[in-house]
């Protein structure tokens, strides 16, 4: 069931037989998009959590936002900016959504 | 578009006419939840987001992976403990889906 990840294969043809064990050199980033829905727009999702949570008798939950997390695993060195283009094109719908990039 | 909000109206009600504003005792804490499909398993959403990356021509987008963040507004005092309940029992599908909670 596991993707076919491009960076494993991409080492993988690298290695020569007999060779010593390949370091990596080539290094990959990580980033992680928070997508919420604005305030003031409603968020039937969130409401029909809440209204669940209720009904399996937690108390005391007051408001629930329901959002999209994505996280991209990007070459080293893209910027920010890069990120931040992929959220206006096309991860958030800046109309009625916000979203925040968190890099490490 | 507002959702009424159960704690905001229960400091109205018992404002009275005259008295100085009411500061609210009653806090709330907040809880943030990442559900995340389990290593292994497809995530066709994240597939679909890295192909449409690709084809605006943003490169080095090598794994891409798609989950929910649920945002609660619990009453204050609300353990740790309970809000994992709640995503045992509802927020996430164990069987294929991690999770991780944030309290604040």
């Amino acid at each position: 069931m596991r993707l076919p990840e491009p960076f494993g294969r991409h080492i993988w043809k690298k290695k020569k037989r007999g060779s010593a064990p390949l370091i990596a050199t080539e290094s990959t980033m990580k980033a992680r998009v928070h997508v919420m829905l604005k305030d003031g727009v409603l968020d039937p999702q969130g409401e029909a959590v809440r209204h669940a949570l209720g009904g399996l008798g937690f108390d005391g939950v007051e408001k629930v936002r329901q959002g999209k997390v994505i996280e991209l695993d990007l070459a080293d060195g893209t910027s920010e900016d890069t990120v931040r283009e992929m959220c206006e094109k096309l991860l958030a719908n800046t109309v009625i959504e916000s979203y925040q990039i968190e890099l490490s």
